[in-house]
């Protein structure tokens, strides 16, 4: 076989070079992101496979070595993975087989590709949602510090885009801030749903013969919990990824209407902001132009990751039980949507320190209309009927002769 | 003024007829689902207008018969909505105004319509959340009953709709009740998430002058919650509902694929079913044919579901915060969401009651392949490596030669 | 079996009436759309039927007047369609069936409900088209009115939100109305998709034993060409639906831009319009608001129609060639998407011709900046290449120091 | 400034690097596709400032050598692009003032980066229409070539997944052969709107103070015409996009429906068709496993098409008129549309090409039942009304006692 890759299912006959290249995709390139996390899964198994009495302390000791040096490579981005071997796990398996012969030809006893990859994407899944944690932590501090600075400015509120009522910079910023811990409380319950561990499930109908112990292995890489029918496992591909990448698309949403806010107020003519030329673009032909492209790409990033969240909940549909191989295409998705999520999250953050708000053009927007309730309630207060108190209101602003 | 509706905002001019067409769309028809919460979110902020002076003893008494009464008659399906009154909001207003007077024209003190559509939404989604539960936990049982019935049937399991390893009834439909267990548990997140009181953030800035009590009516309408912040309240309309609407997108996704399963079995070719014929519908034009409608649809509905799901996720982009119009156009995806969902949790049930399968036609596909792994892992069970006791089990078969 | 509805598949079973209910669905009334369009279609395929000798000519005789008055019913909406009936198929050949006997139970012949529905589809379709198709006229010529009336005032163009260069009404104007040719071109281009005849392909398989003319249908009703393959009439369902939402989803898509820019022109701080107030609606608690309901509603409607095309392109997946139940909810989005697509088309025609613009403040707008542009051309044309050009000019704004 | 990239816009600031990172993204990787456009237009565009006198012919002559180099160099991958000069049009400029100075600094004058982009993608997407064009050529001789092969063998033509009446393998695959012609034309609509030049439309307002000929542009490019308002290319900008993704969606579709129909053939149960296993993939874990994975990826590639067409056509709302930098987001989705739809339109004929049809399997799948039709029509012919020789039909079949 020799320096040949060989596939984890290799017959004797070769896969047509269209077919390979087709079915791989983009794979072995993904599957970057999930080495680390194959080779903490590999372990865990391979533990498992020595107390059930698969592997000798030898072999288990061989296999431990030779995932350390895998997970060390790849930290260096030293482990490209062939389009042959089609992903990760095969690229893994295949160099402790070189490396370790026995060993690596004995690791796959017990489990198929479908849970490792499910085991590999939670595990991802769990690390990348604490990375997002963090970053919603950092933003909610990010917008506490400018209330802290600017928050007691007074602007209009405004409702379908007219001026309506006051508000001030703090109240507006603080609304994010409290949409942070709502969208914080989502990523817990995404995360205890995640927290499952779905090794041992094999191909989805578990595992005959052989007397694996699940909870060893789930206690092992930290699972809350073992997943125990086989054919949930199958079932929750695809569908817990739906569940990250909605997370993503409701911290994205926040943020879209916060670039939204911050593109009208830096217009010329609300100039309530005037972003520094630092974190602005200009134009190739106008010279006079700066421009808040970075708030734009935080705001069209929103559709990007929701048209990566309906990828996935429309791709999965009107399939059977049991792995389908169109769920291979739900793997882009969640990488890209958890990618662009943290990007945008840390984006904000430049701008949010960056920014200043001009207290003059904010003050001279509260026009006398934007009072008008405050003078009804007053009239409320000395006990007039609301809706006469509002007649008379409207009245005195000209909007009734 | 007479009979003639009055809209909240009347001032001395006449809002044009096809405008007004227009922008009331069919939400005096839709809002017959949020009359029952409207009256009792009138009374809660009626009470609390009493308990700050604004309203007399005598006023709230009025109010109090008054909006029993509209309940009633709600509830008798005799509330209609004129087109001209744009919303129950106003109808109730009216109802109340024509019949009392002065207390009618109190009502609405230290009150938007924006928080008013924000609570009735509000306390219409708990409510049927509570629905949609009730209906999780007697779909579970159907489930539950069937494997009590037939769970012990054998068959393939099948990955790449191939039969690959031995299953049951019971592993496939328990897959289906370990995960209603899991919508149960996104439901409950859903639910903590809505349970927050808007009522008295009014147009989205908060109410001046008057000293309202928003602990009160929160409490009285039973919210676990204030919602503070004003700008939040906005922020949060249509951003709630795309949870809920997640939520009924998770559980239509286990249904279609309950129905892409059984739609299967029941084919000629499959035979692990054969639907009785009184849930089948017949063909217009061949004579003998029987379908399973209900199947298709119910995985149809899942599709239907999910336009609903991104109408309300893109409607909300791009707009800046406060109330905007466009808002309006979520009212009718919830409730559609909802009532689908609904009415498919119990179509199901129908379903599973009536259905039963064919233990023969199960055993015989039964093939030798599906036992394949069972033989490499008997091999590895007497110390071959799994990867050479892979490949002997697929010689064996005859896909080695 | 008098009185009591009979569906066209009837045989000695009743239908579960839960699943009765569920399959029908909203049927029953969508398609009171449909009752004239089969009236029509019914009639050709009677007189092709007596033209092979199936039907007599008295028969024949019978079913136009019979088809005649069913016509004039629905035209009066004195159509009801019981929910037994399951569609409009169903009632009018049961209408038939109980009024001439013998030529009701005939008309059925060498026909299924598939490519009956599918032909009253197509007959709607080039309707609807032919009516969008005026629509889009006289919305442009709205537009080349009001550019009569104001297009040659002077604004800022904008990109990045930002003041750009000079621009006019005209050319902001007569954008749309270039965009609407487009549109309108696209609009022939589906007409000639759905302007193939499905009568005749009955089932999906063609029609046995007898000897149909399906050109002679065909040329009855208008009909450009014969869909000859039985099976690509099924794969078309569905299909050629998602060309016409995609269709009407260009048109509202430039609704919506049109909306965003007229909302924006009419914020207090851009005042390049103000809408008069018989177009706009009020606040219920804010006294002085003047709120353009109707273009945040026409920018909403883009997305309902994005969903609804959504739905269709998302349910007719990974089903399998020939007629499946699940693209009986493609009737909904269709009709739901035509609609709302008139409508607006109709309303934004009421905006447009009440609307003018500010000349004063869109010329105030016009600061000095816009025609940094023009004067780095100039010193272009003065012969300085052009990137020195640009920073000449940007110096000379301040940009550059 | 020596070897340092330098921006078209650059001012005497320094982007934020943080910024410059976040909002040029993947583009300086996704413009290698636009390279080559690029210089066309960029050839075009010079030509025409020589023939309006801003260039000298000598100036003419180096920028036609250096985008010829340049092109070269594309050509074989050989013209990275900088992050720090954002994307090819910059990268381009740069090469040509390093190289030429004065006529370098010239090139850009009365054109804007967002006519650039507009010119090269409308280049990019005729000549990928193109393309496409020639694959469903291609893919039809494809299916006309394996109908010669096999197509009179008889099968059952499903409707509700339920066998319903006789088809055969030439009517089942002729019928994708049918919409591939309507897609066909669907494309050369598509072509048409396209066709359209923006070069001189600069930054969407047009060029001042210069006389350019946007007539002699359009022609050297190939243009059929030339887009005159200049607002209206802004317009189209993603708007054009959707209708190209759009396309590809349909052409998806067919594939999306072939390949589930090949994957039903292909099960055990079916046994219509057994794939050859140099294109089928085995499992990690059950040796007997051949996996038709080629298929249930082209099924899923739909629905990634299907994302990046919602992602485009949601991005584009609520904007205003003019360039917004959202608009950039268009440009992966587009590329990886047309990327995914060549590549499955390729793949899916080495699967028509290696495949054959069971004869046996297909013939023993004609049950008596799939004649029944034929038997009532048969009654039909002999005089008996056709609801009355349905019921026969049904009676014989035991459909009814």
């Amino acid at each position: 076989m020799g320096n040949k890759p060989m596939k984890l299912w290799q017959k004797d006959y070769s896969l047509d070079q269209q077919i390979q290249k087709f079915t791989v995709g983009g794979d072995h390139l993904l599957d970057q992101h999930l080495i680390e996390y194959d080779c903490q899964a590999s372990l865990a198994h391979a533990e498992m496979l020595q107390s059930i009495g698969v592997l000798s302390l030898g072999e288990l000791a061989d296999l431990k070595q030779g995932l350390a040096e895998i997970s060390e490579l790849a930290g260096n981005k030293d482990f490209p993975i062939d389009e042959a071997c089609e992903d990760c796990h095969t690229a893994i398996e295949n160099y402790l087989t070189d490396k370790f012969g026995e060993a690596g030809k004995k690791i796959h006893a017990a489990r198929s590709r479908n849970d490792q990859v499910l085991t590999c994407l939670r595990l991802y899944e769990k690390y990348e949602l604490g990375q997002i944690d963090n970053l919603l932590i950092d933003y909610q501090s990010c917008l506490a510090k400018l209330v802290a600075r600017q928050g007691t400015i007074p602007l209009p509120g405004y409702t379908h885009m007219q001026r309506a009522m006051p508000t001030t910079i703090a109240m507006w910023l603080l609304s994010f801030k409290d949409s942070a811990d709502d969208n914080r409380l989502l990523l817990r319950s995404v995360l205890a749903l995640v927290d499952q561990s779905p090794l041992g499930t094999a191909a989805g109908f578990g595992v005959p013969v052989l007397k694996i112990d699940r909870e060893q292995t789930a206690r092992a890489l930290g699972f809350k919990k073992v997943m125990k029918n086989p054919m949930y496992a199958a079932l929750s591909r695809g569908k817990f990824e739906t569940q990250v990448i909605n997370l993503c698309s409701q911290i994205m949403f926040d943020l879209n209407k916060l670039a939204s806010d911050l593109i009208l107020f830096n217009t010329t003519e609300f100039g309530f902001t005037t972003l520094p030329s630092e974190i602005c673009t200009g134009s190739s032909i106008m010279p006079q132009k700066s421009n808040p492209d970075v708030l734009e790409l935080l705001r069209g990033q929103y559709h990007i990751v929701l048209g990566e969240e309906f990828k996935v909940k429309s791709l999965l549909a009107n399939l059977i039980s049991g792995y389908n191989r169109d769920l291979q295409l739900t793997k882009e998705p969640l990488i890209k949507s958890v990618n662009t999520t943290k990007a945008c999250l840390e984006i904000i953050q430049v701008v949010l320190n960056k920014i200043s708000f001009n207290k003059a053009a904010c003050k001279k927007a509260l026009s006398p209309g934007v009072f008008a309730t405050e003078k009804a309630l007053e009239l409320v207060q000395m006990g007039l009927p609301f809706r006469e108190a509002y007649r008379a209101a409207a009245k005195k602003m000209g909007e009734i002769k």
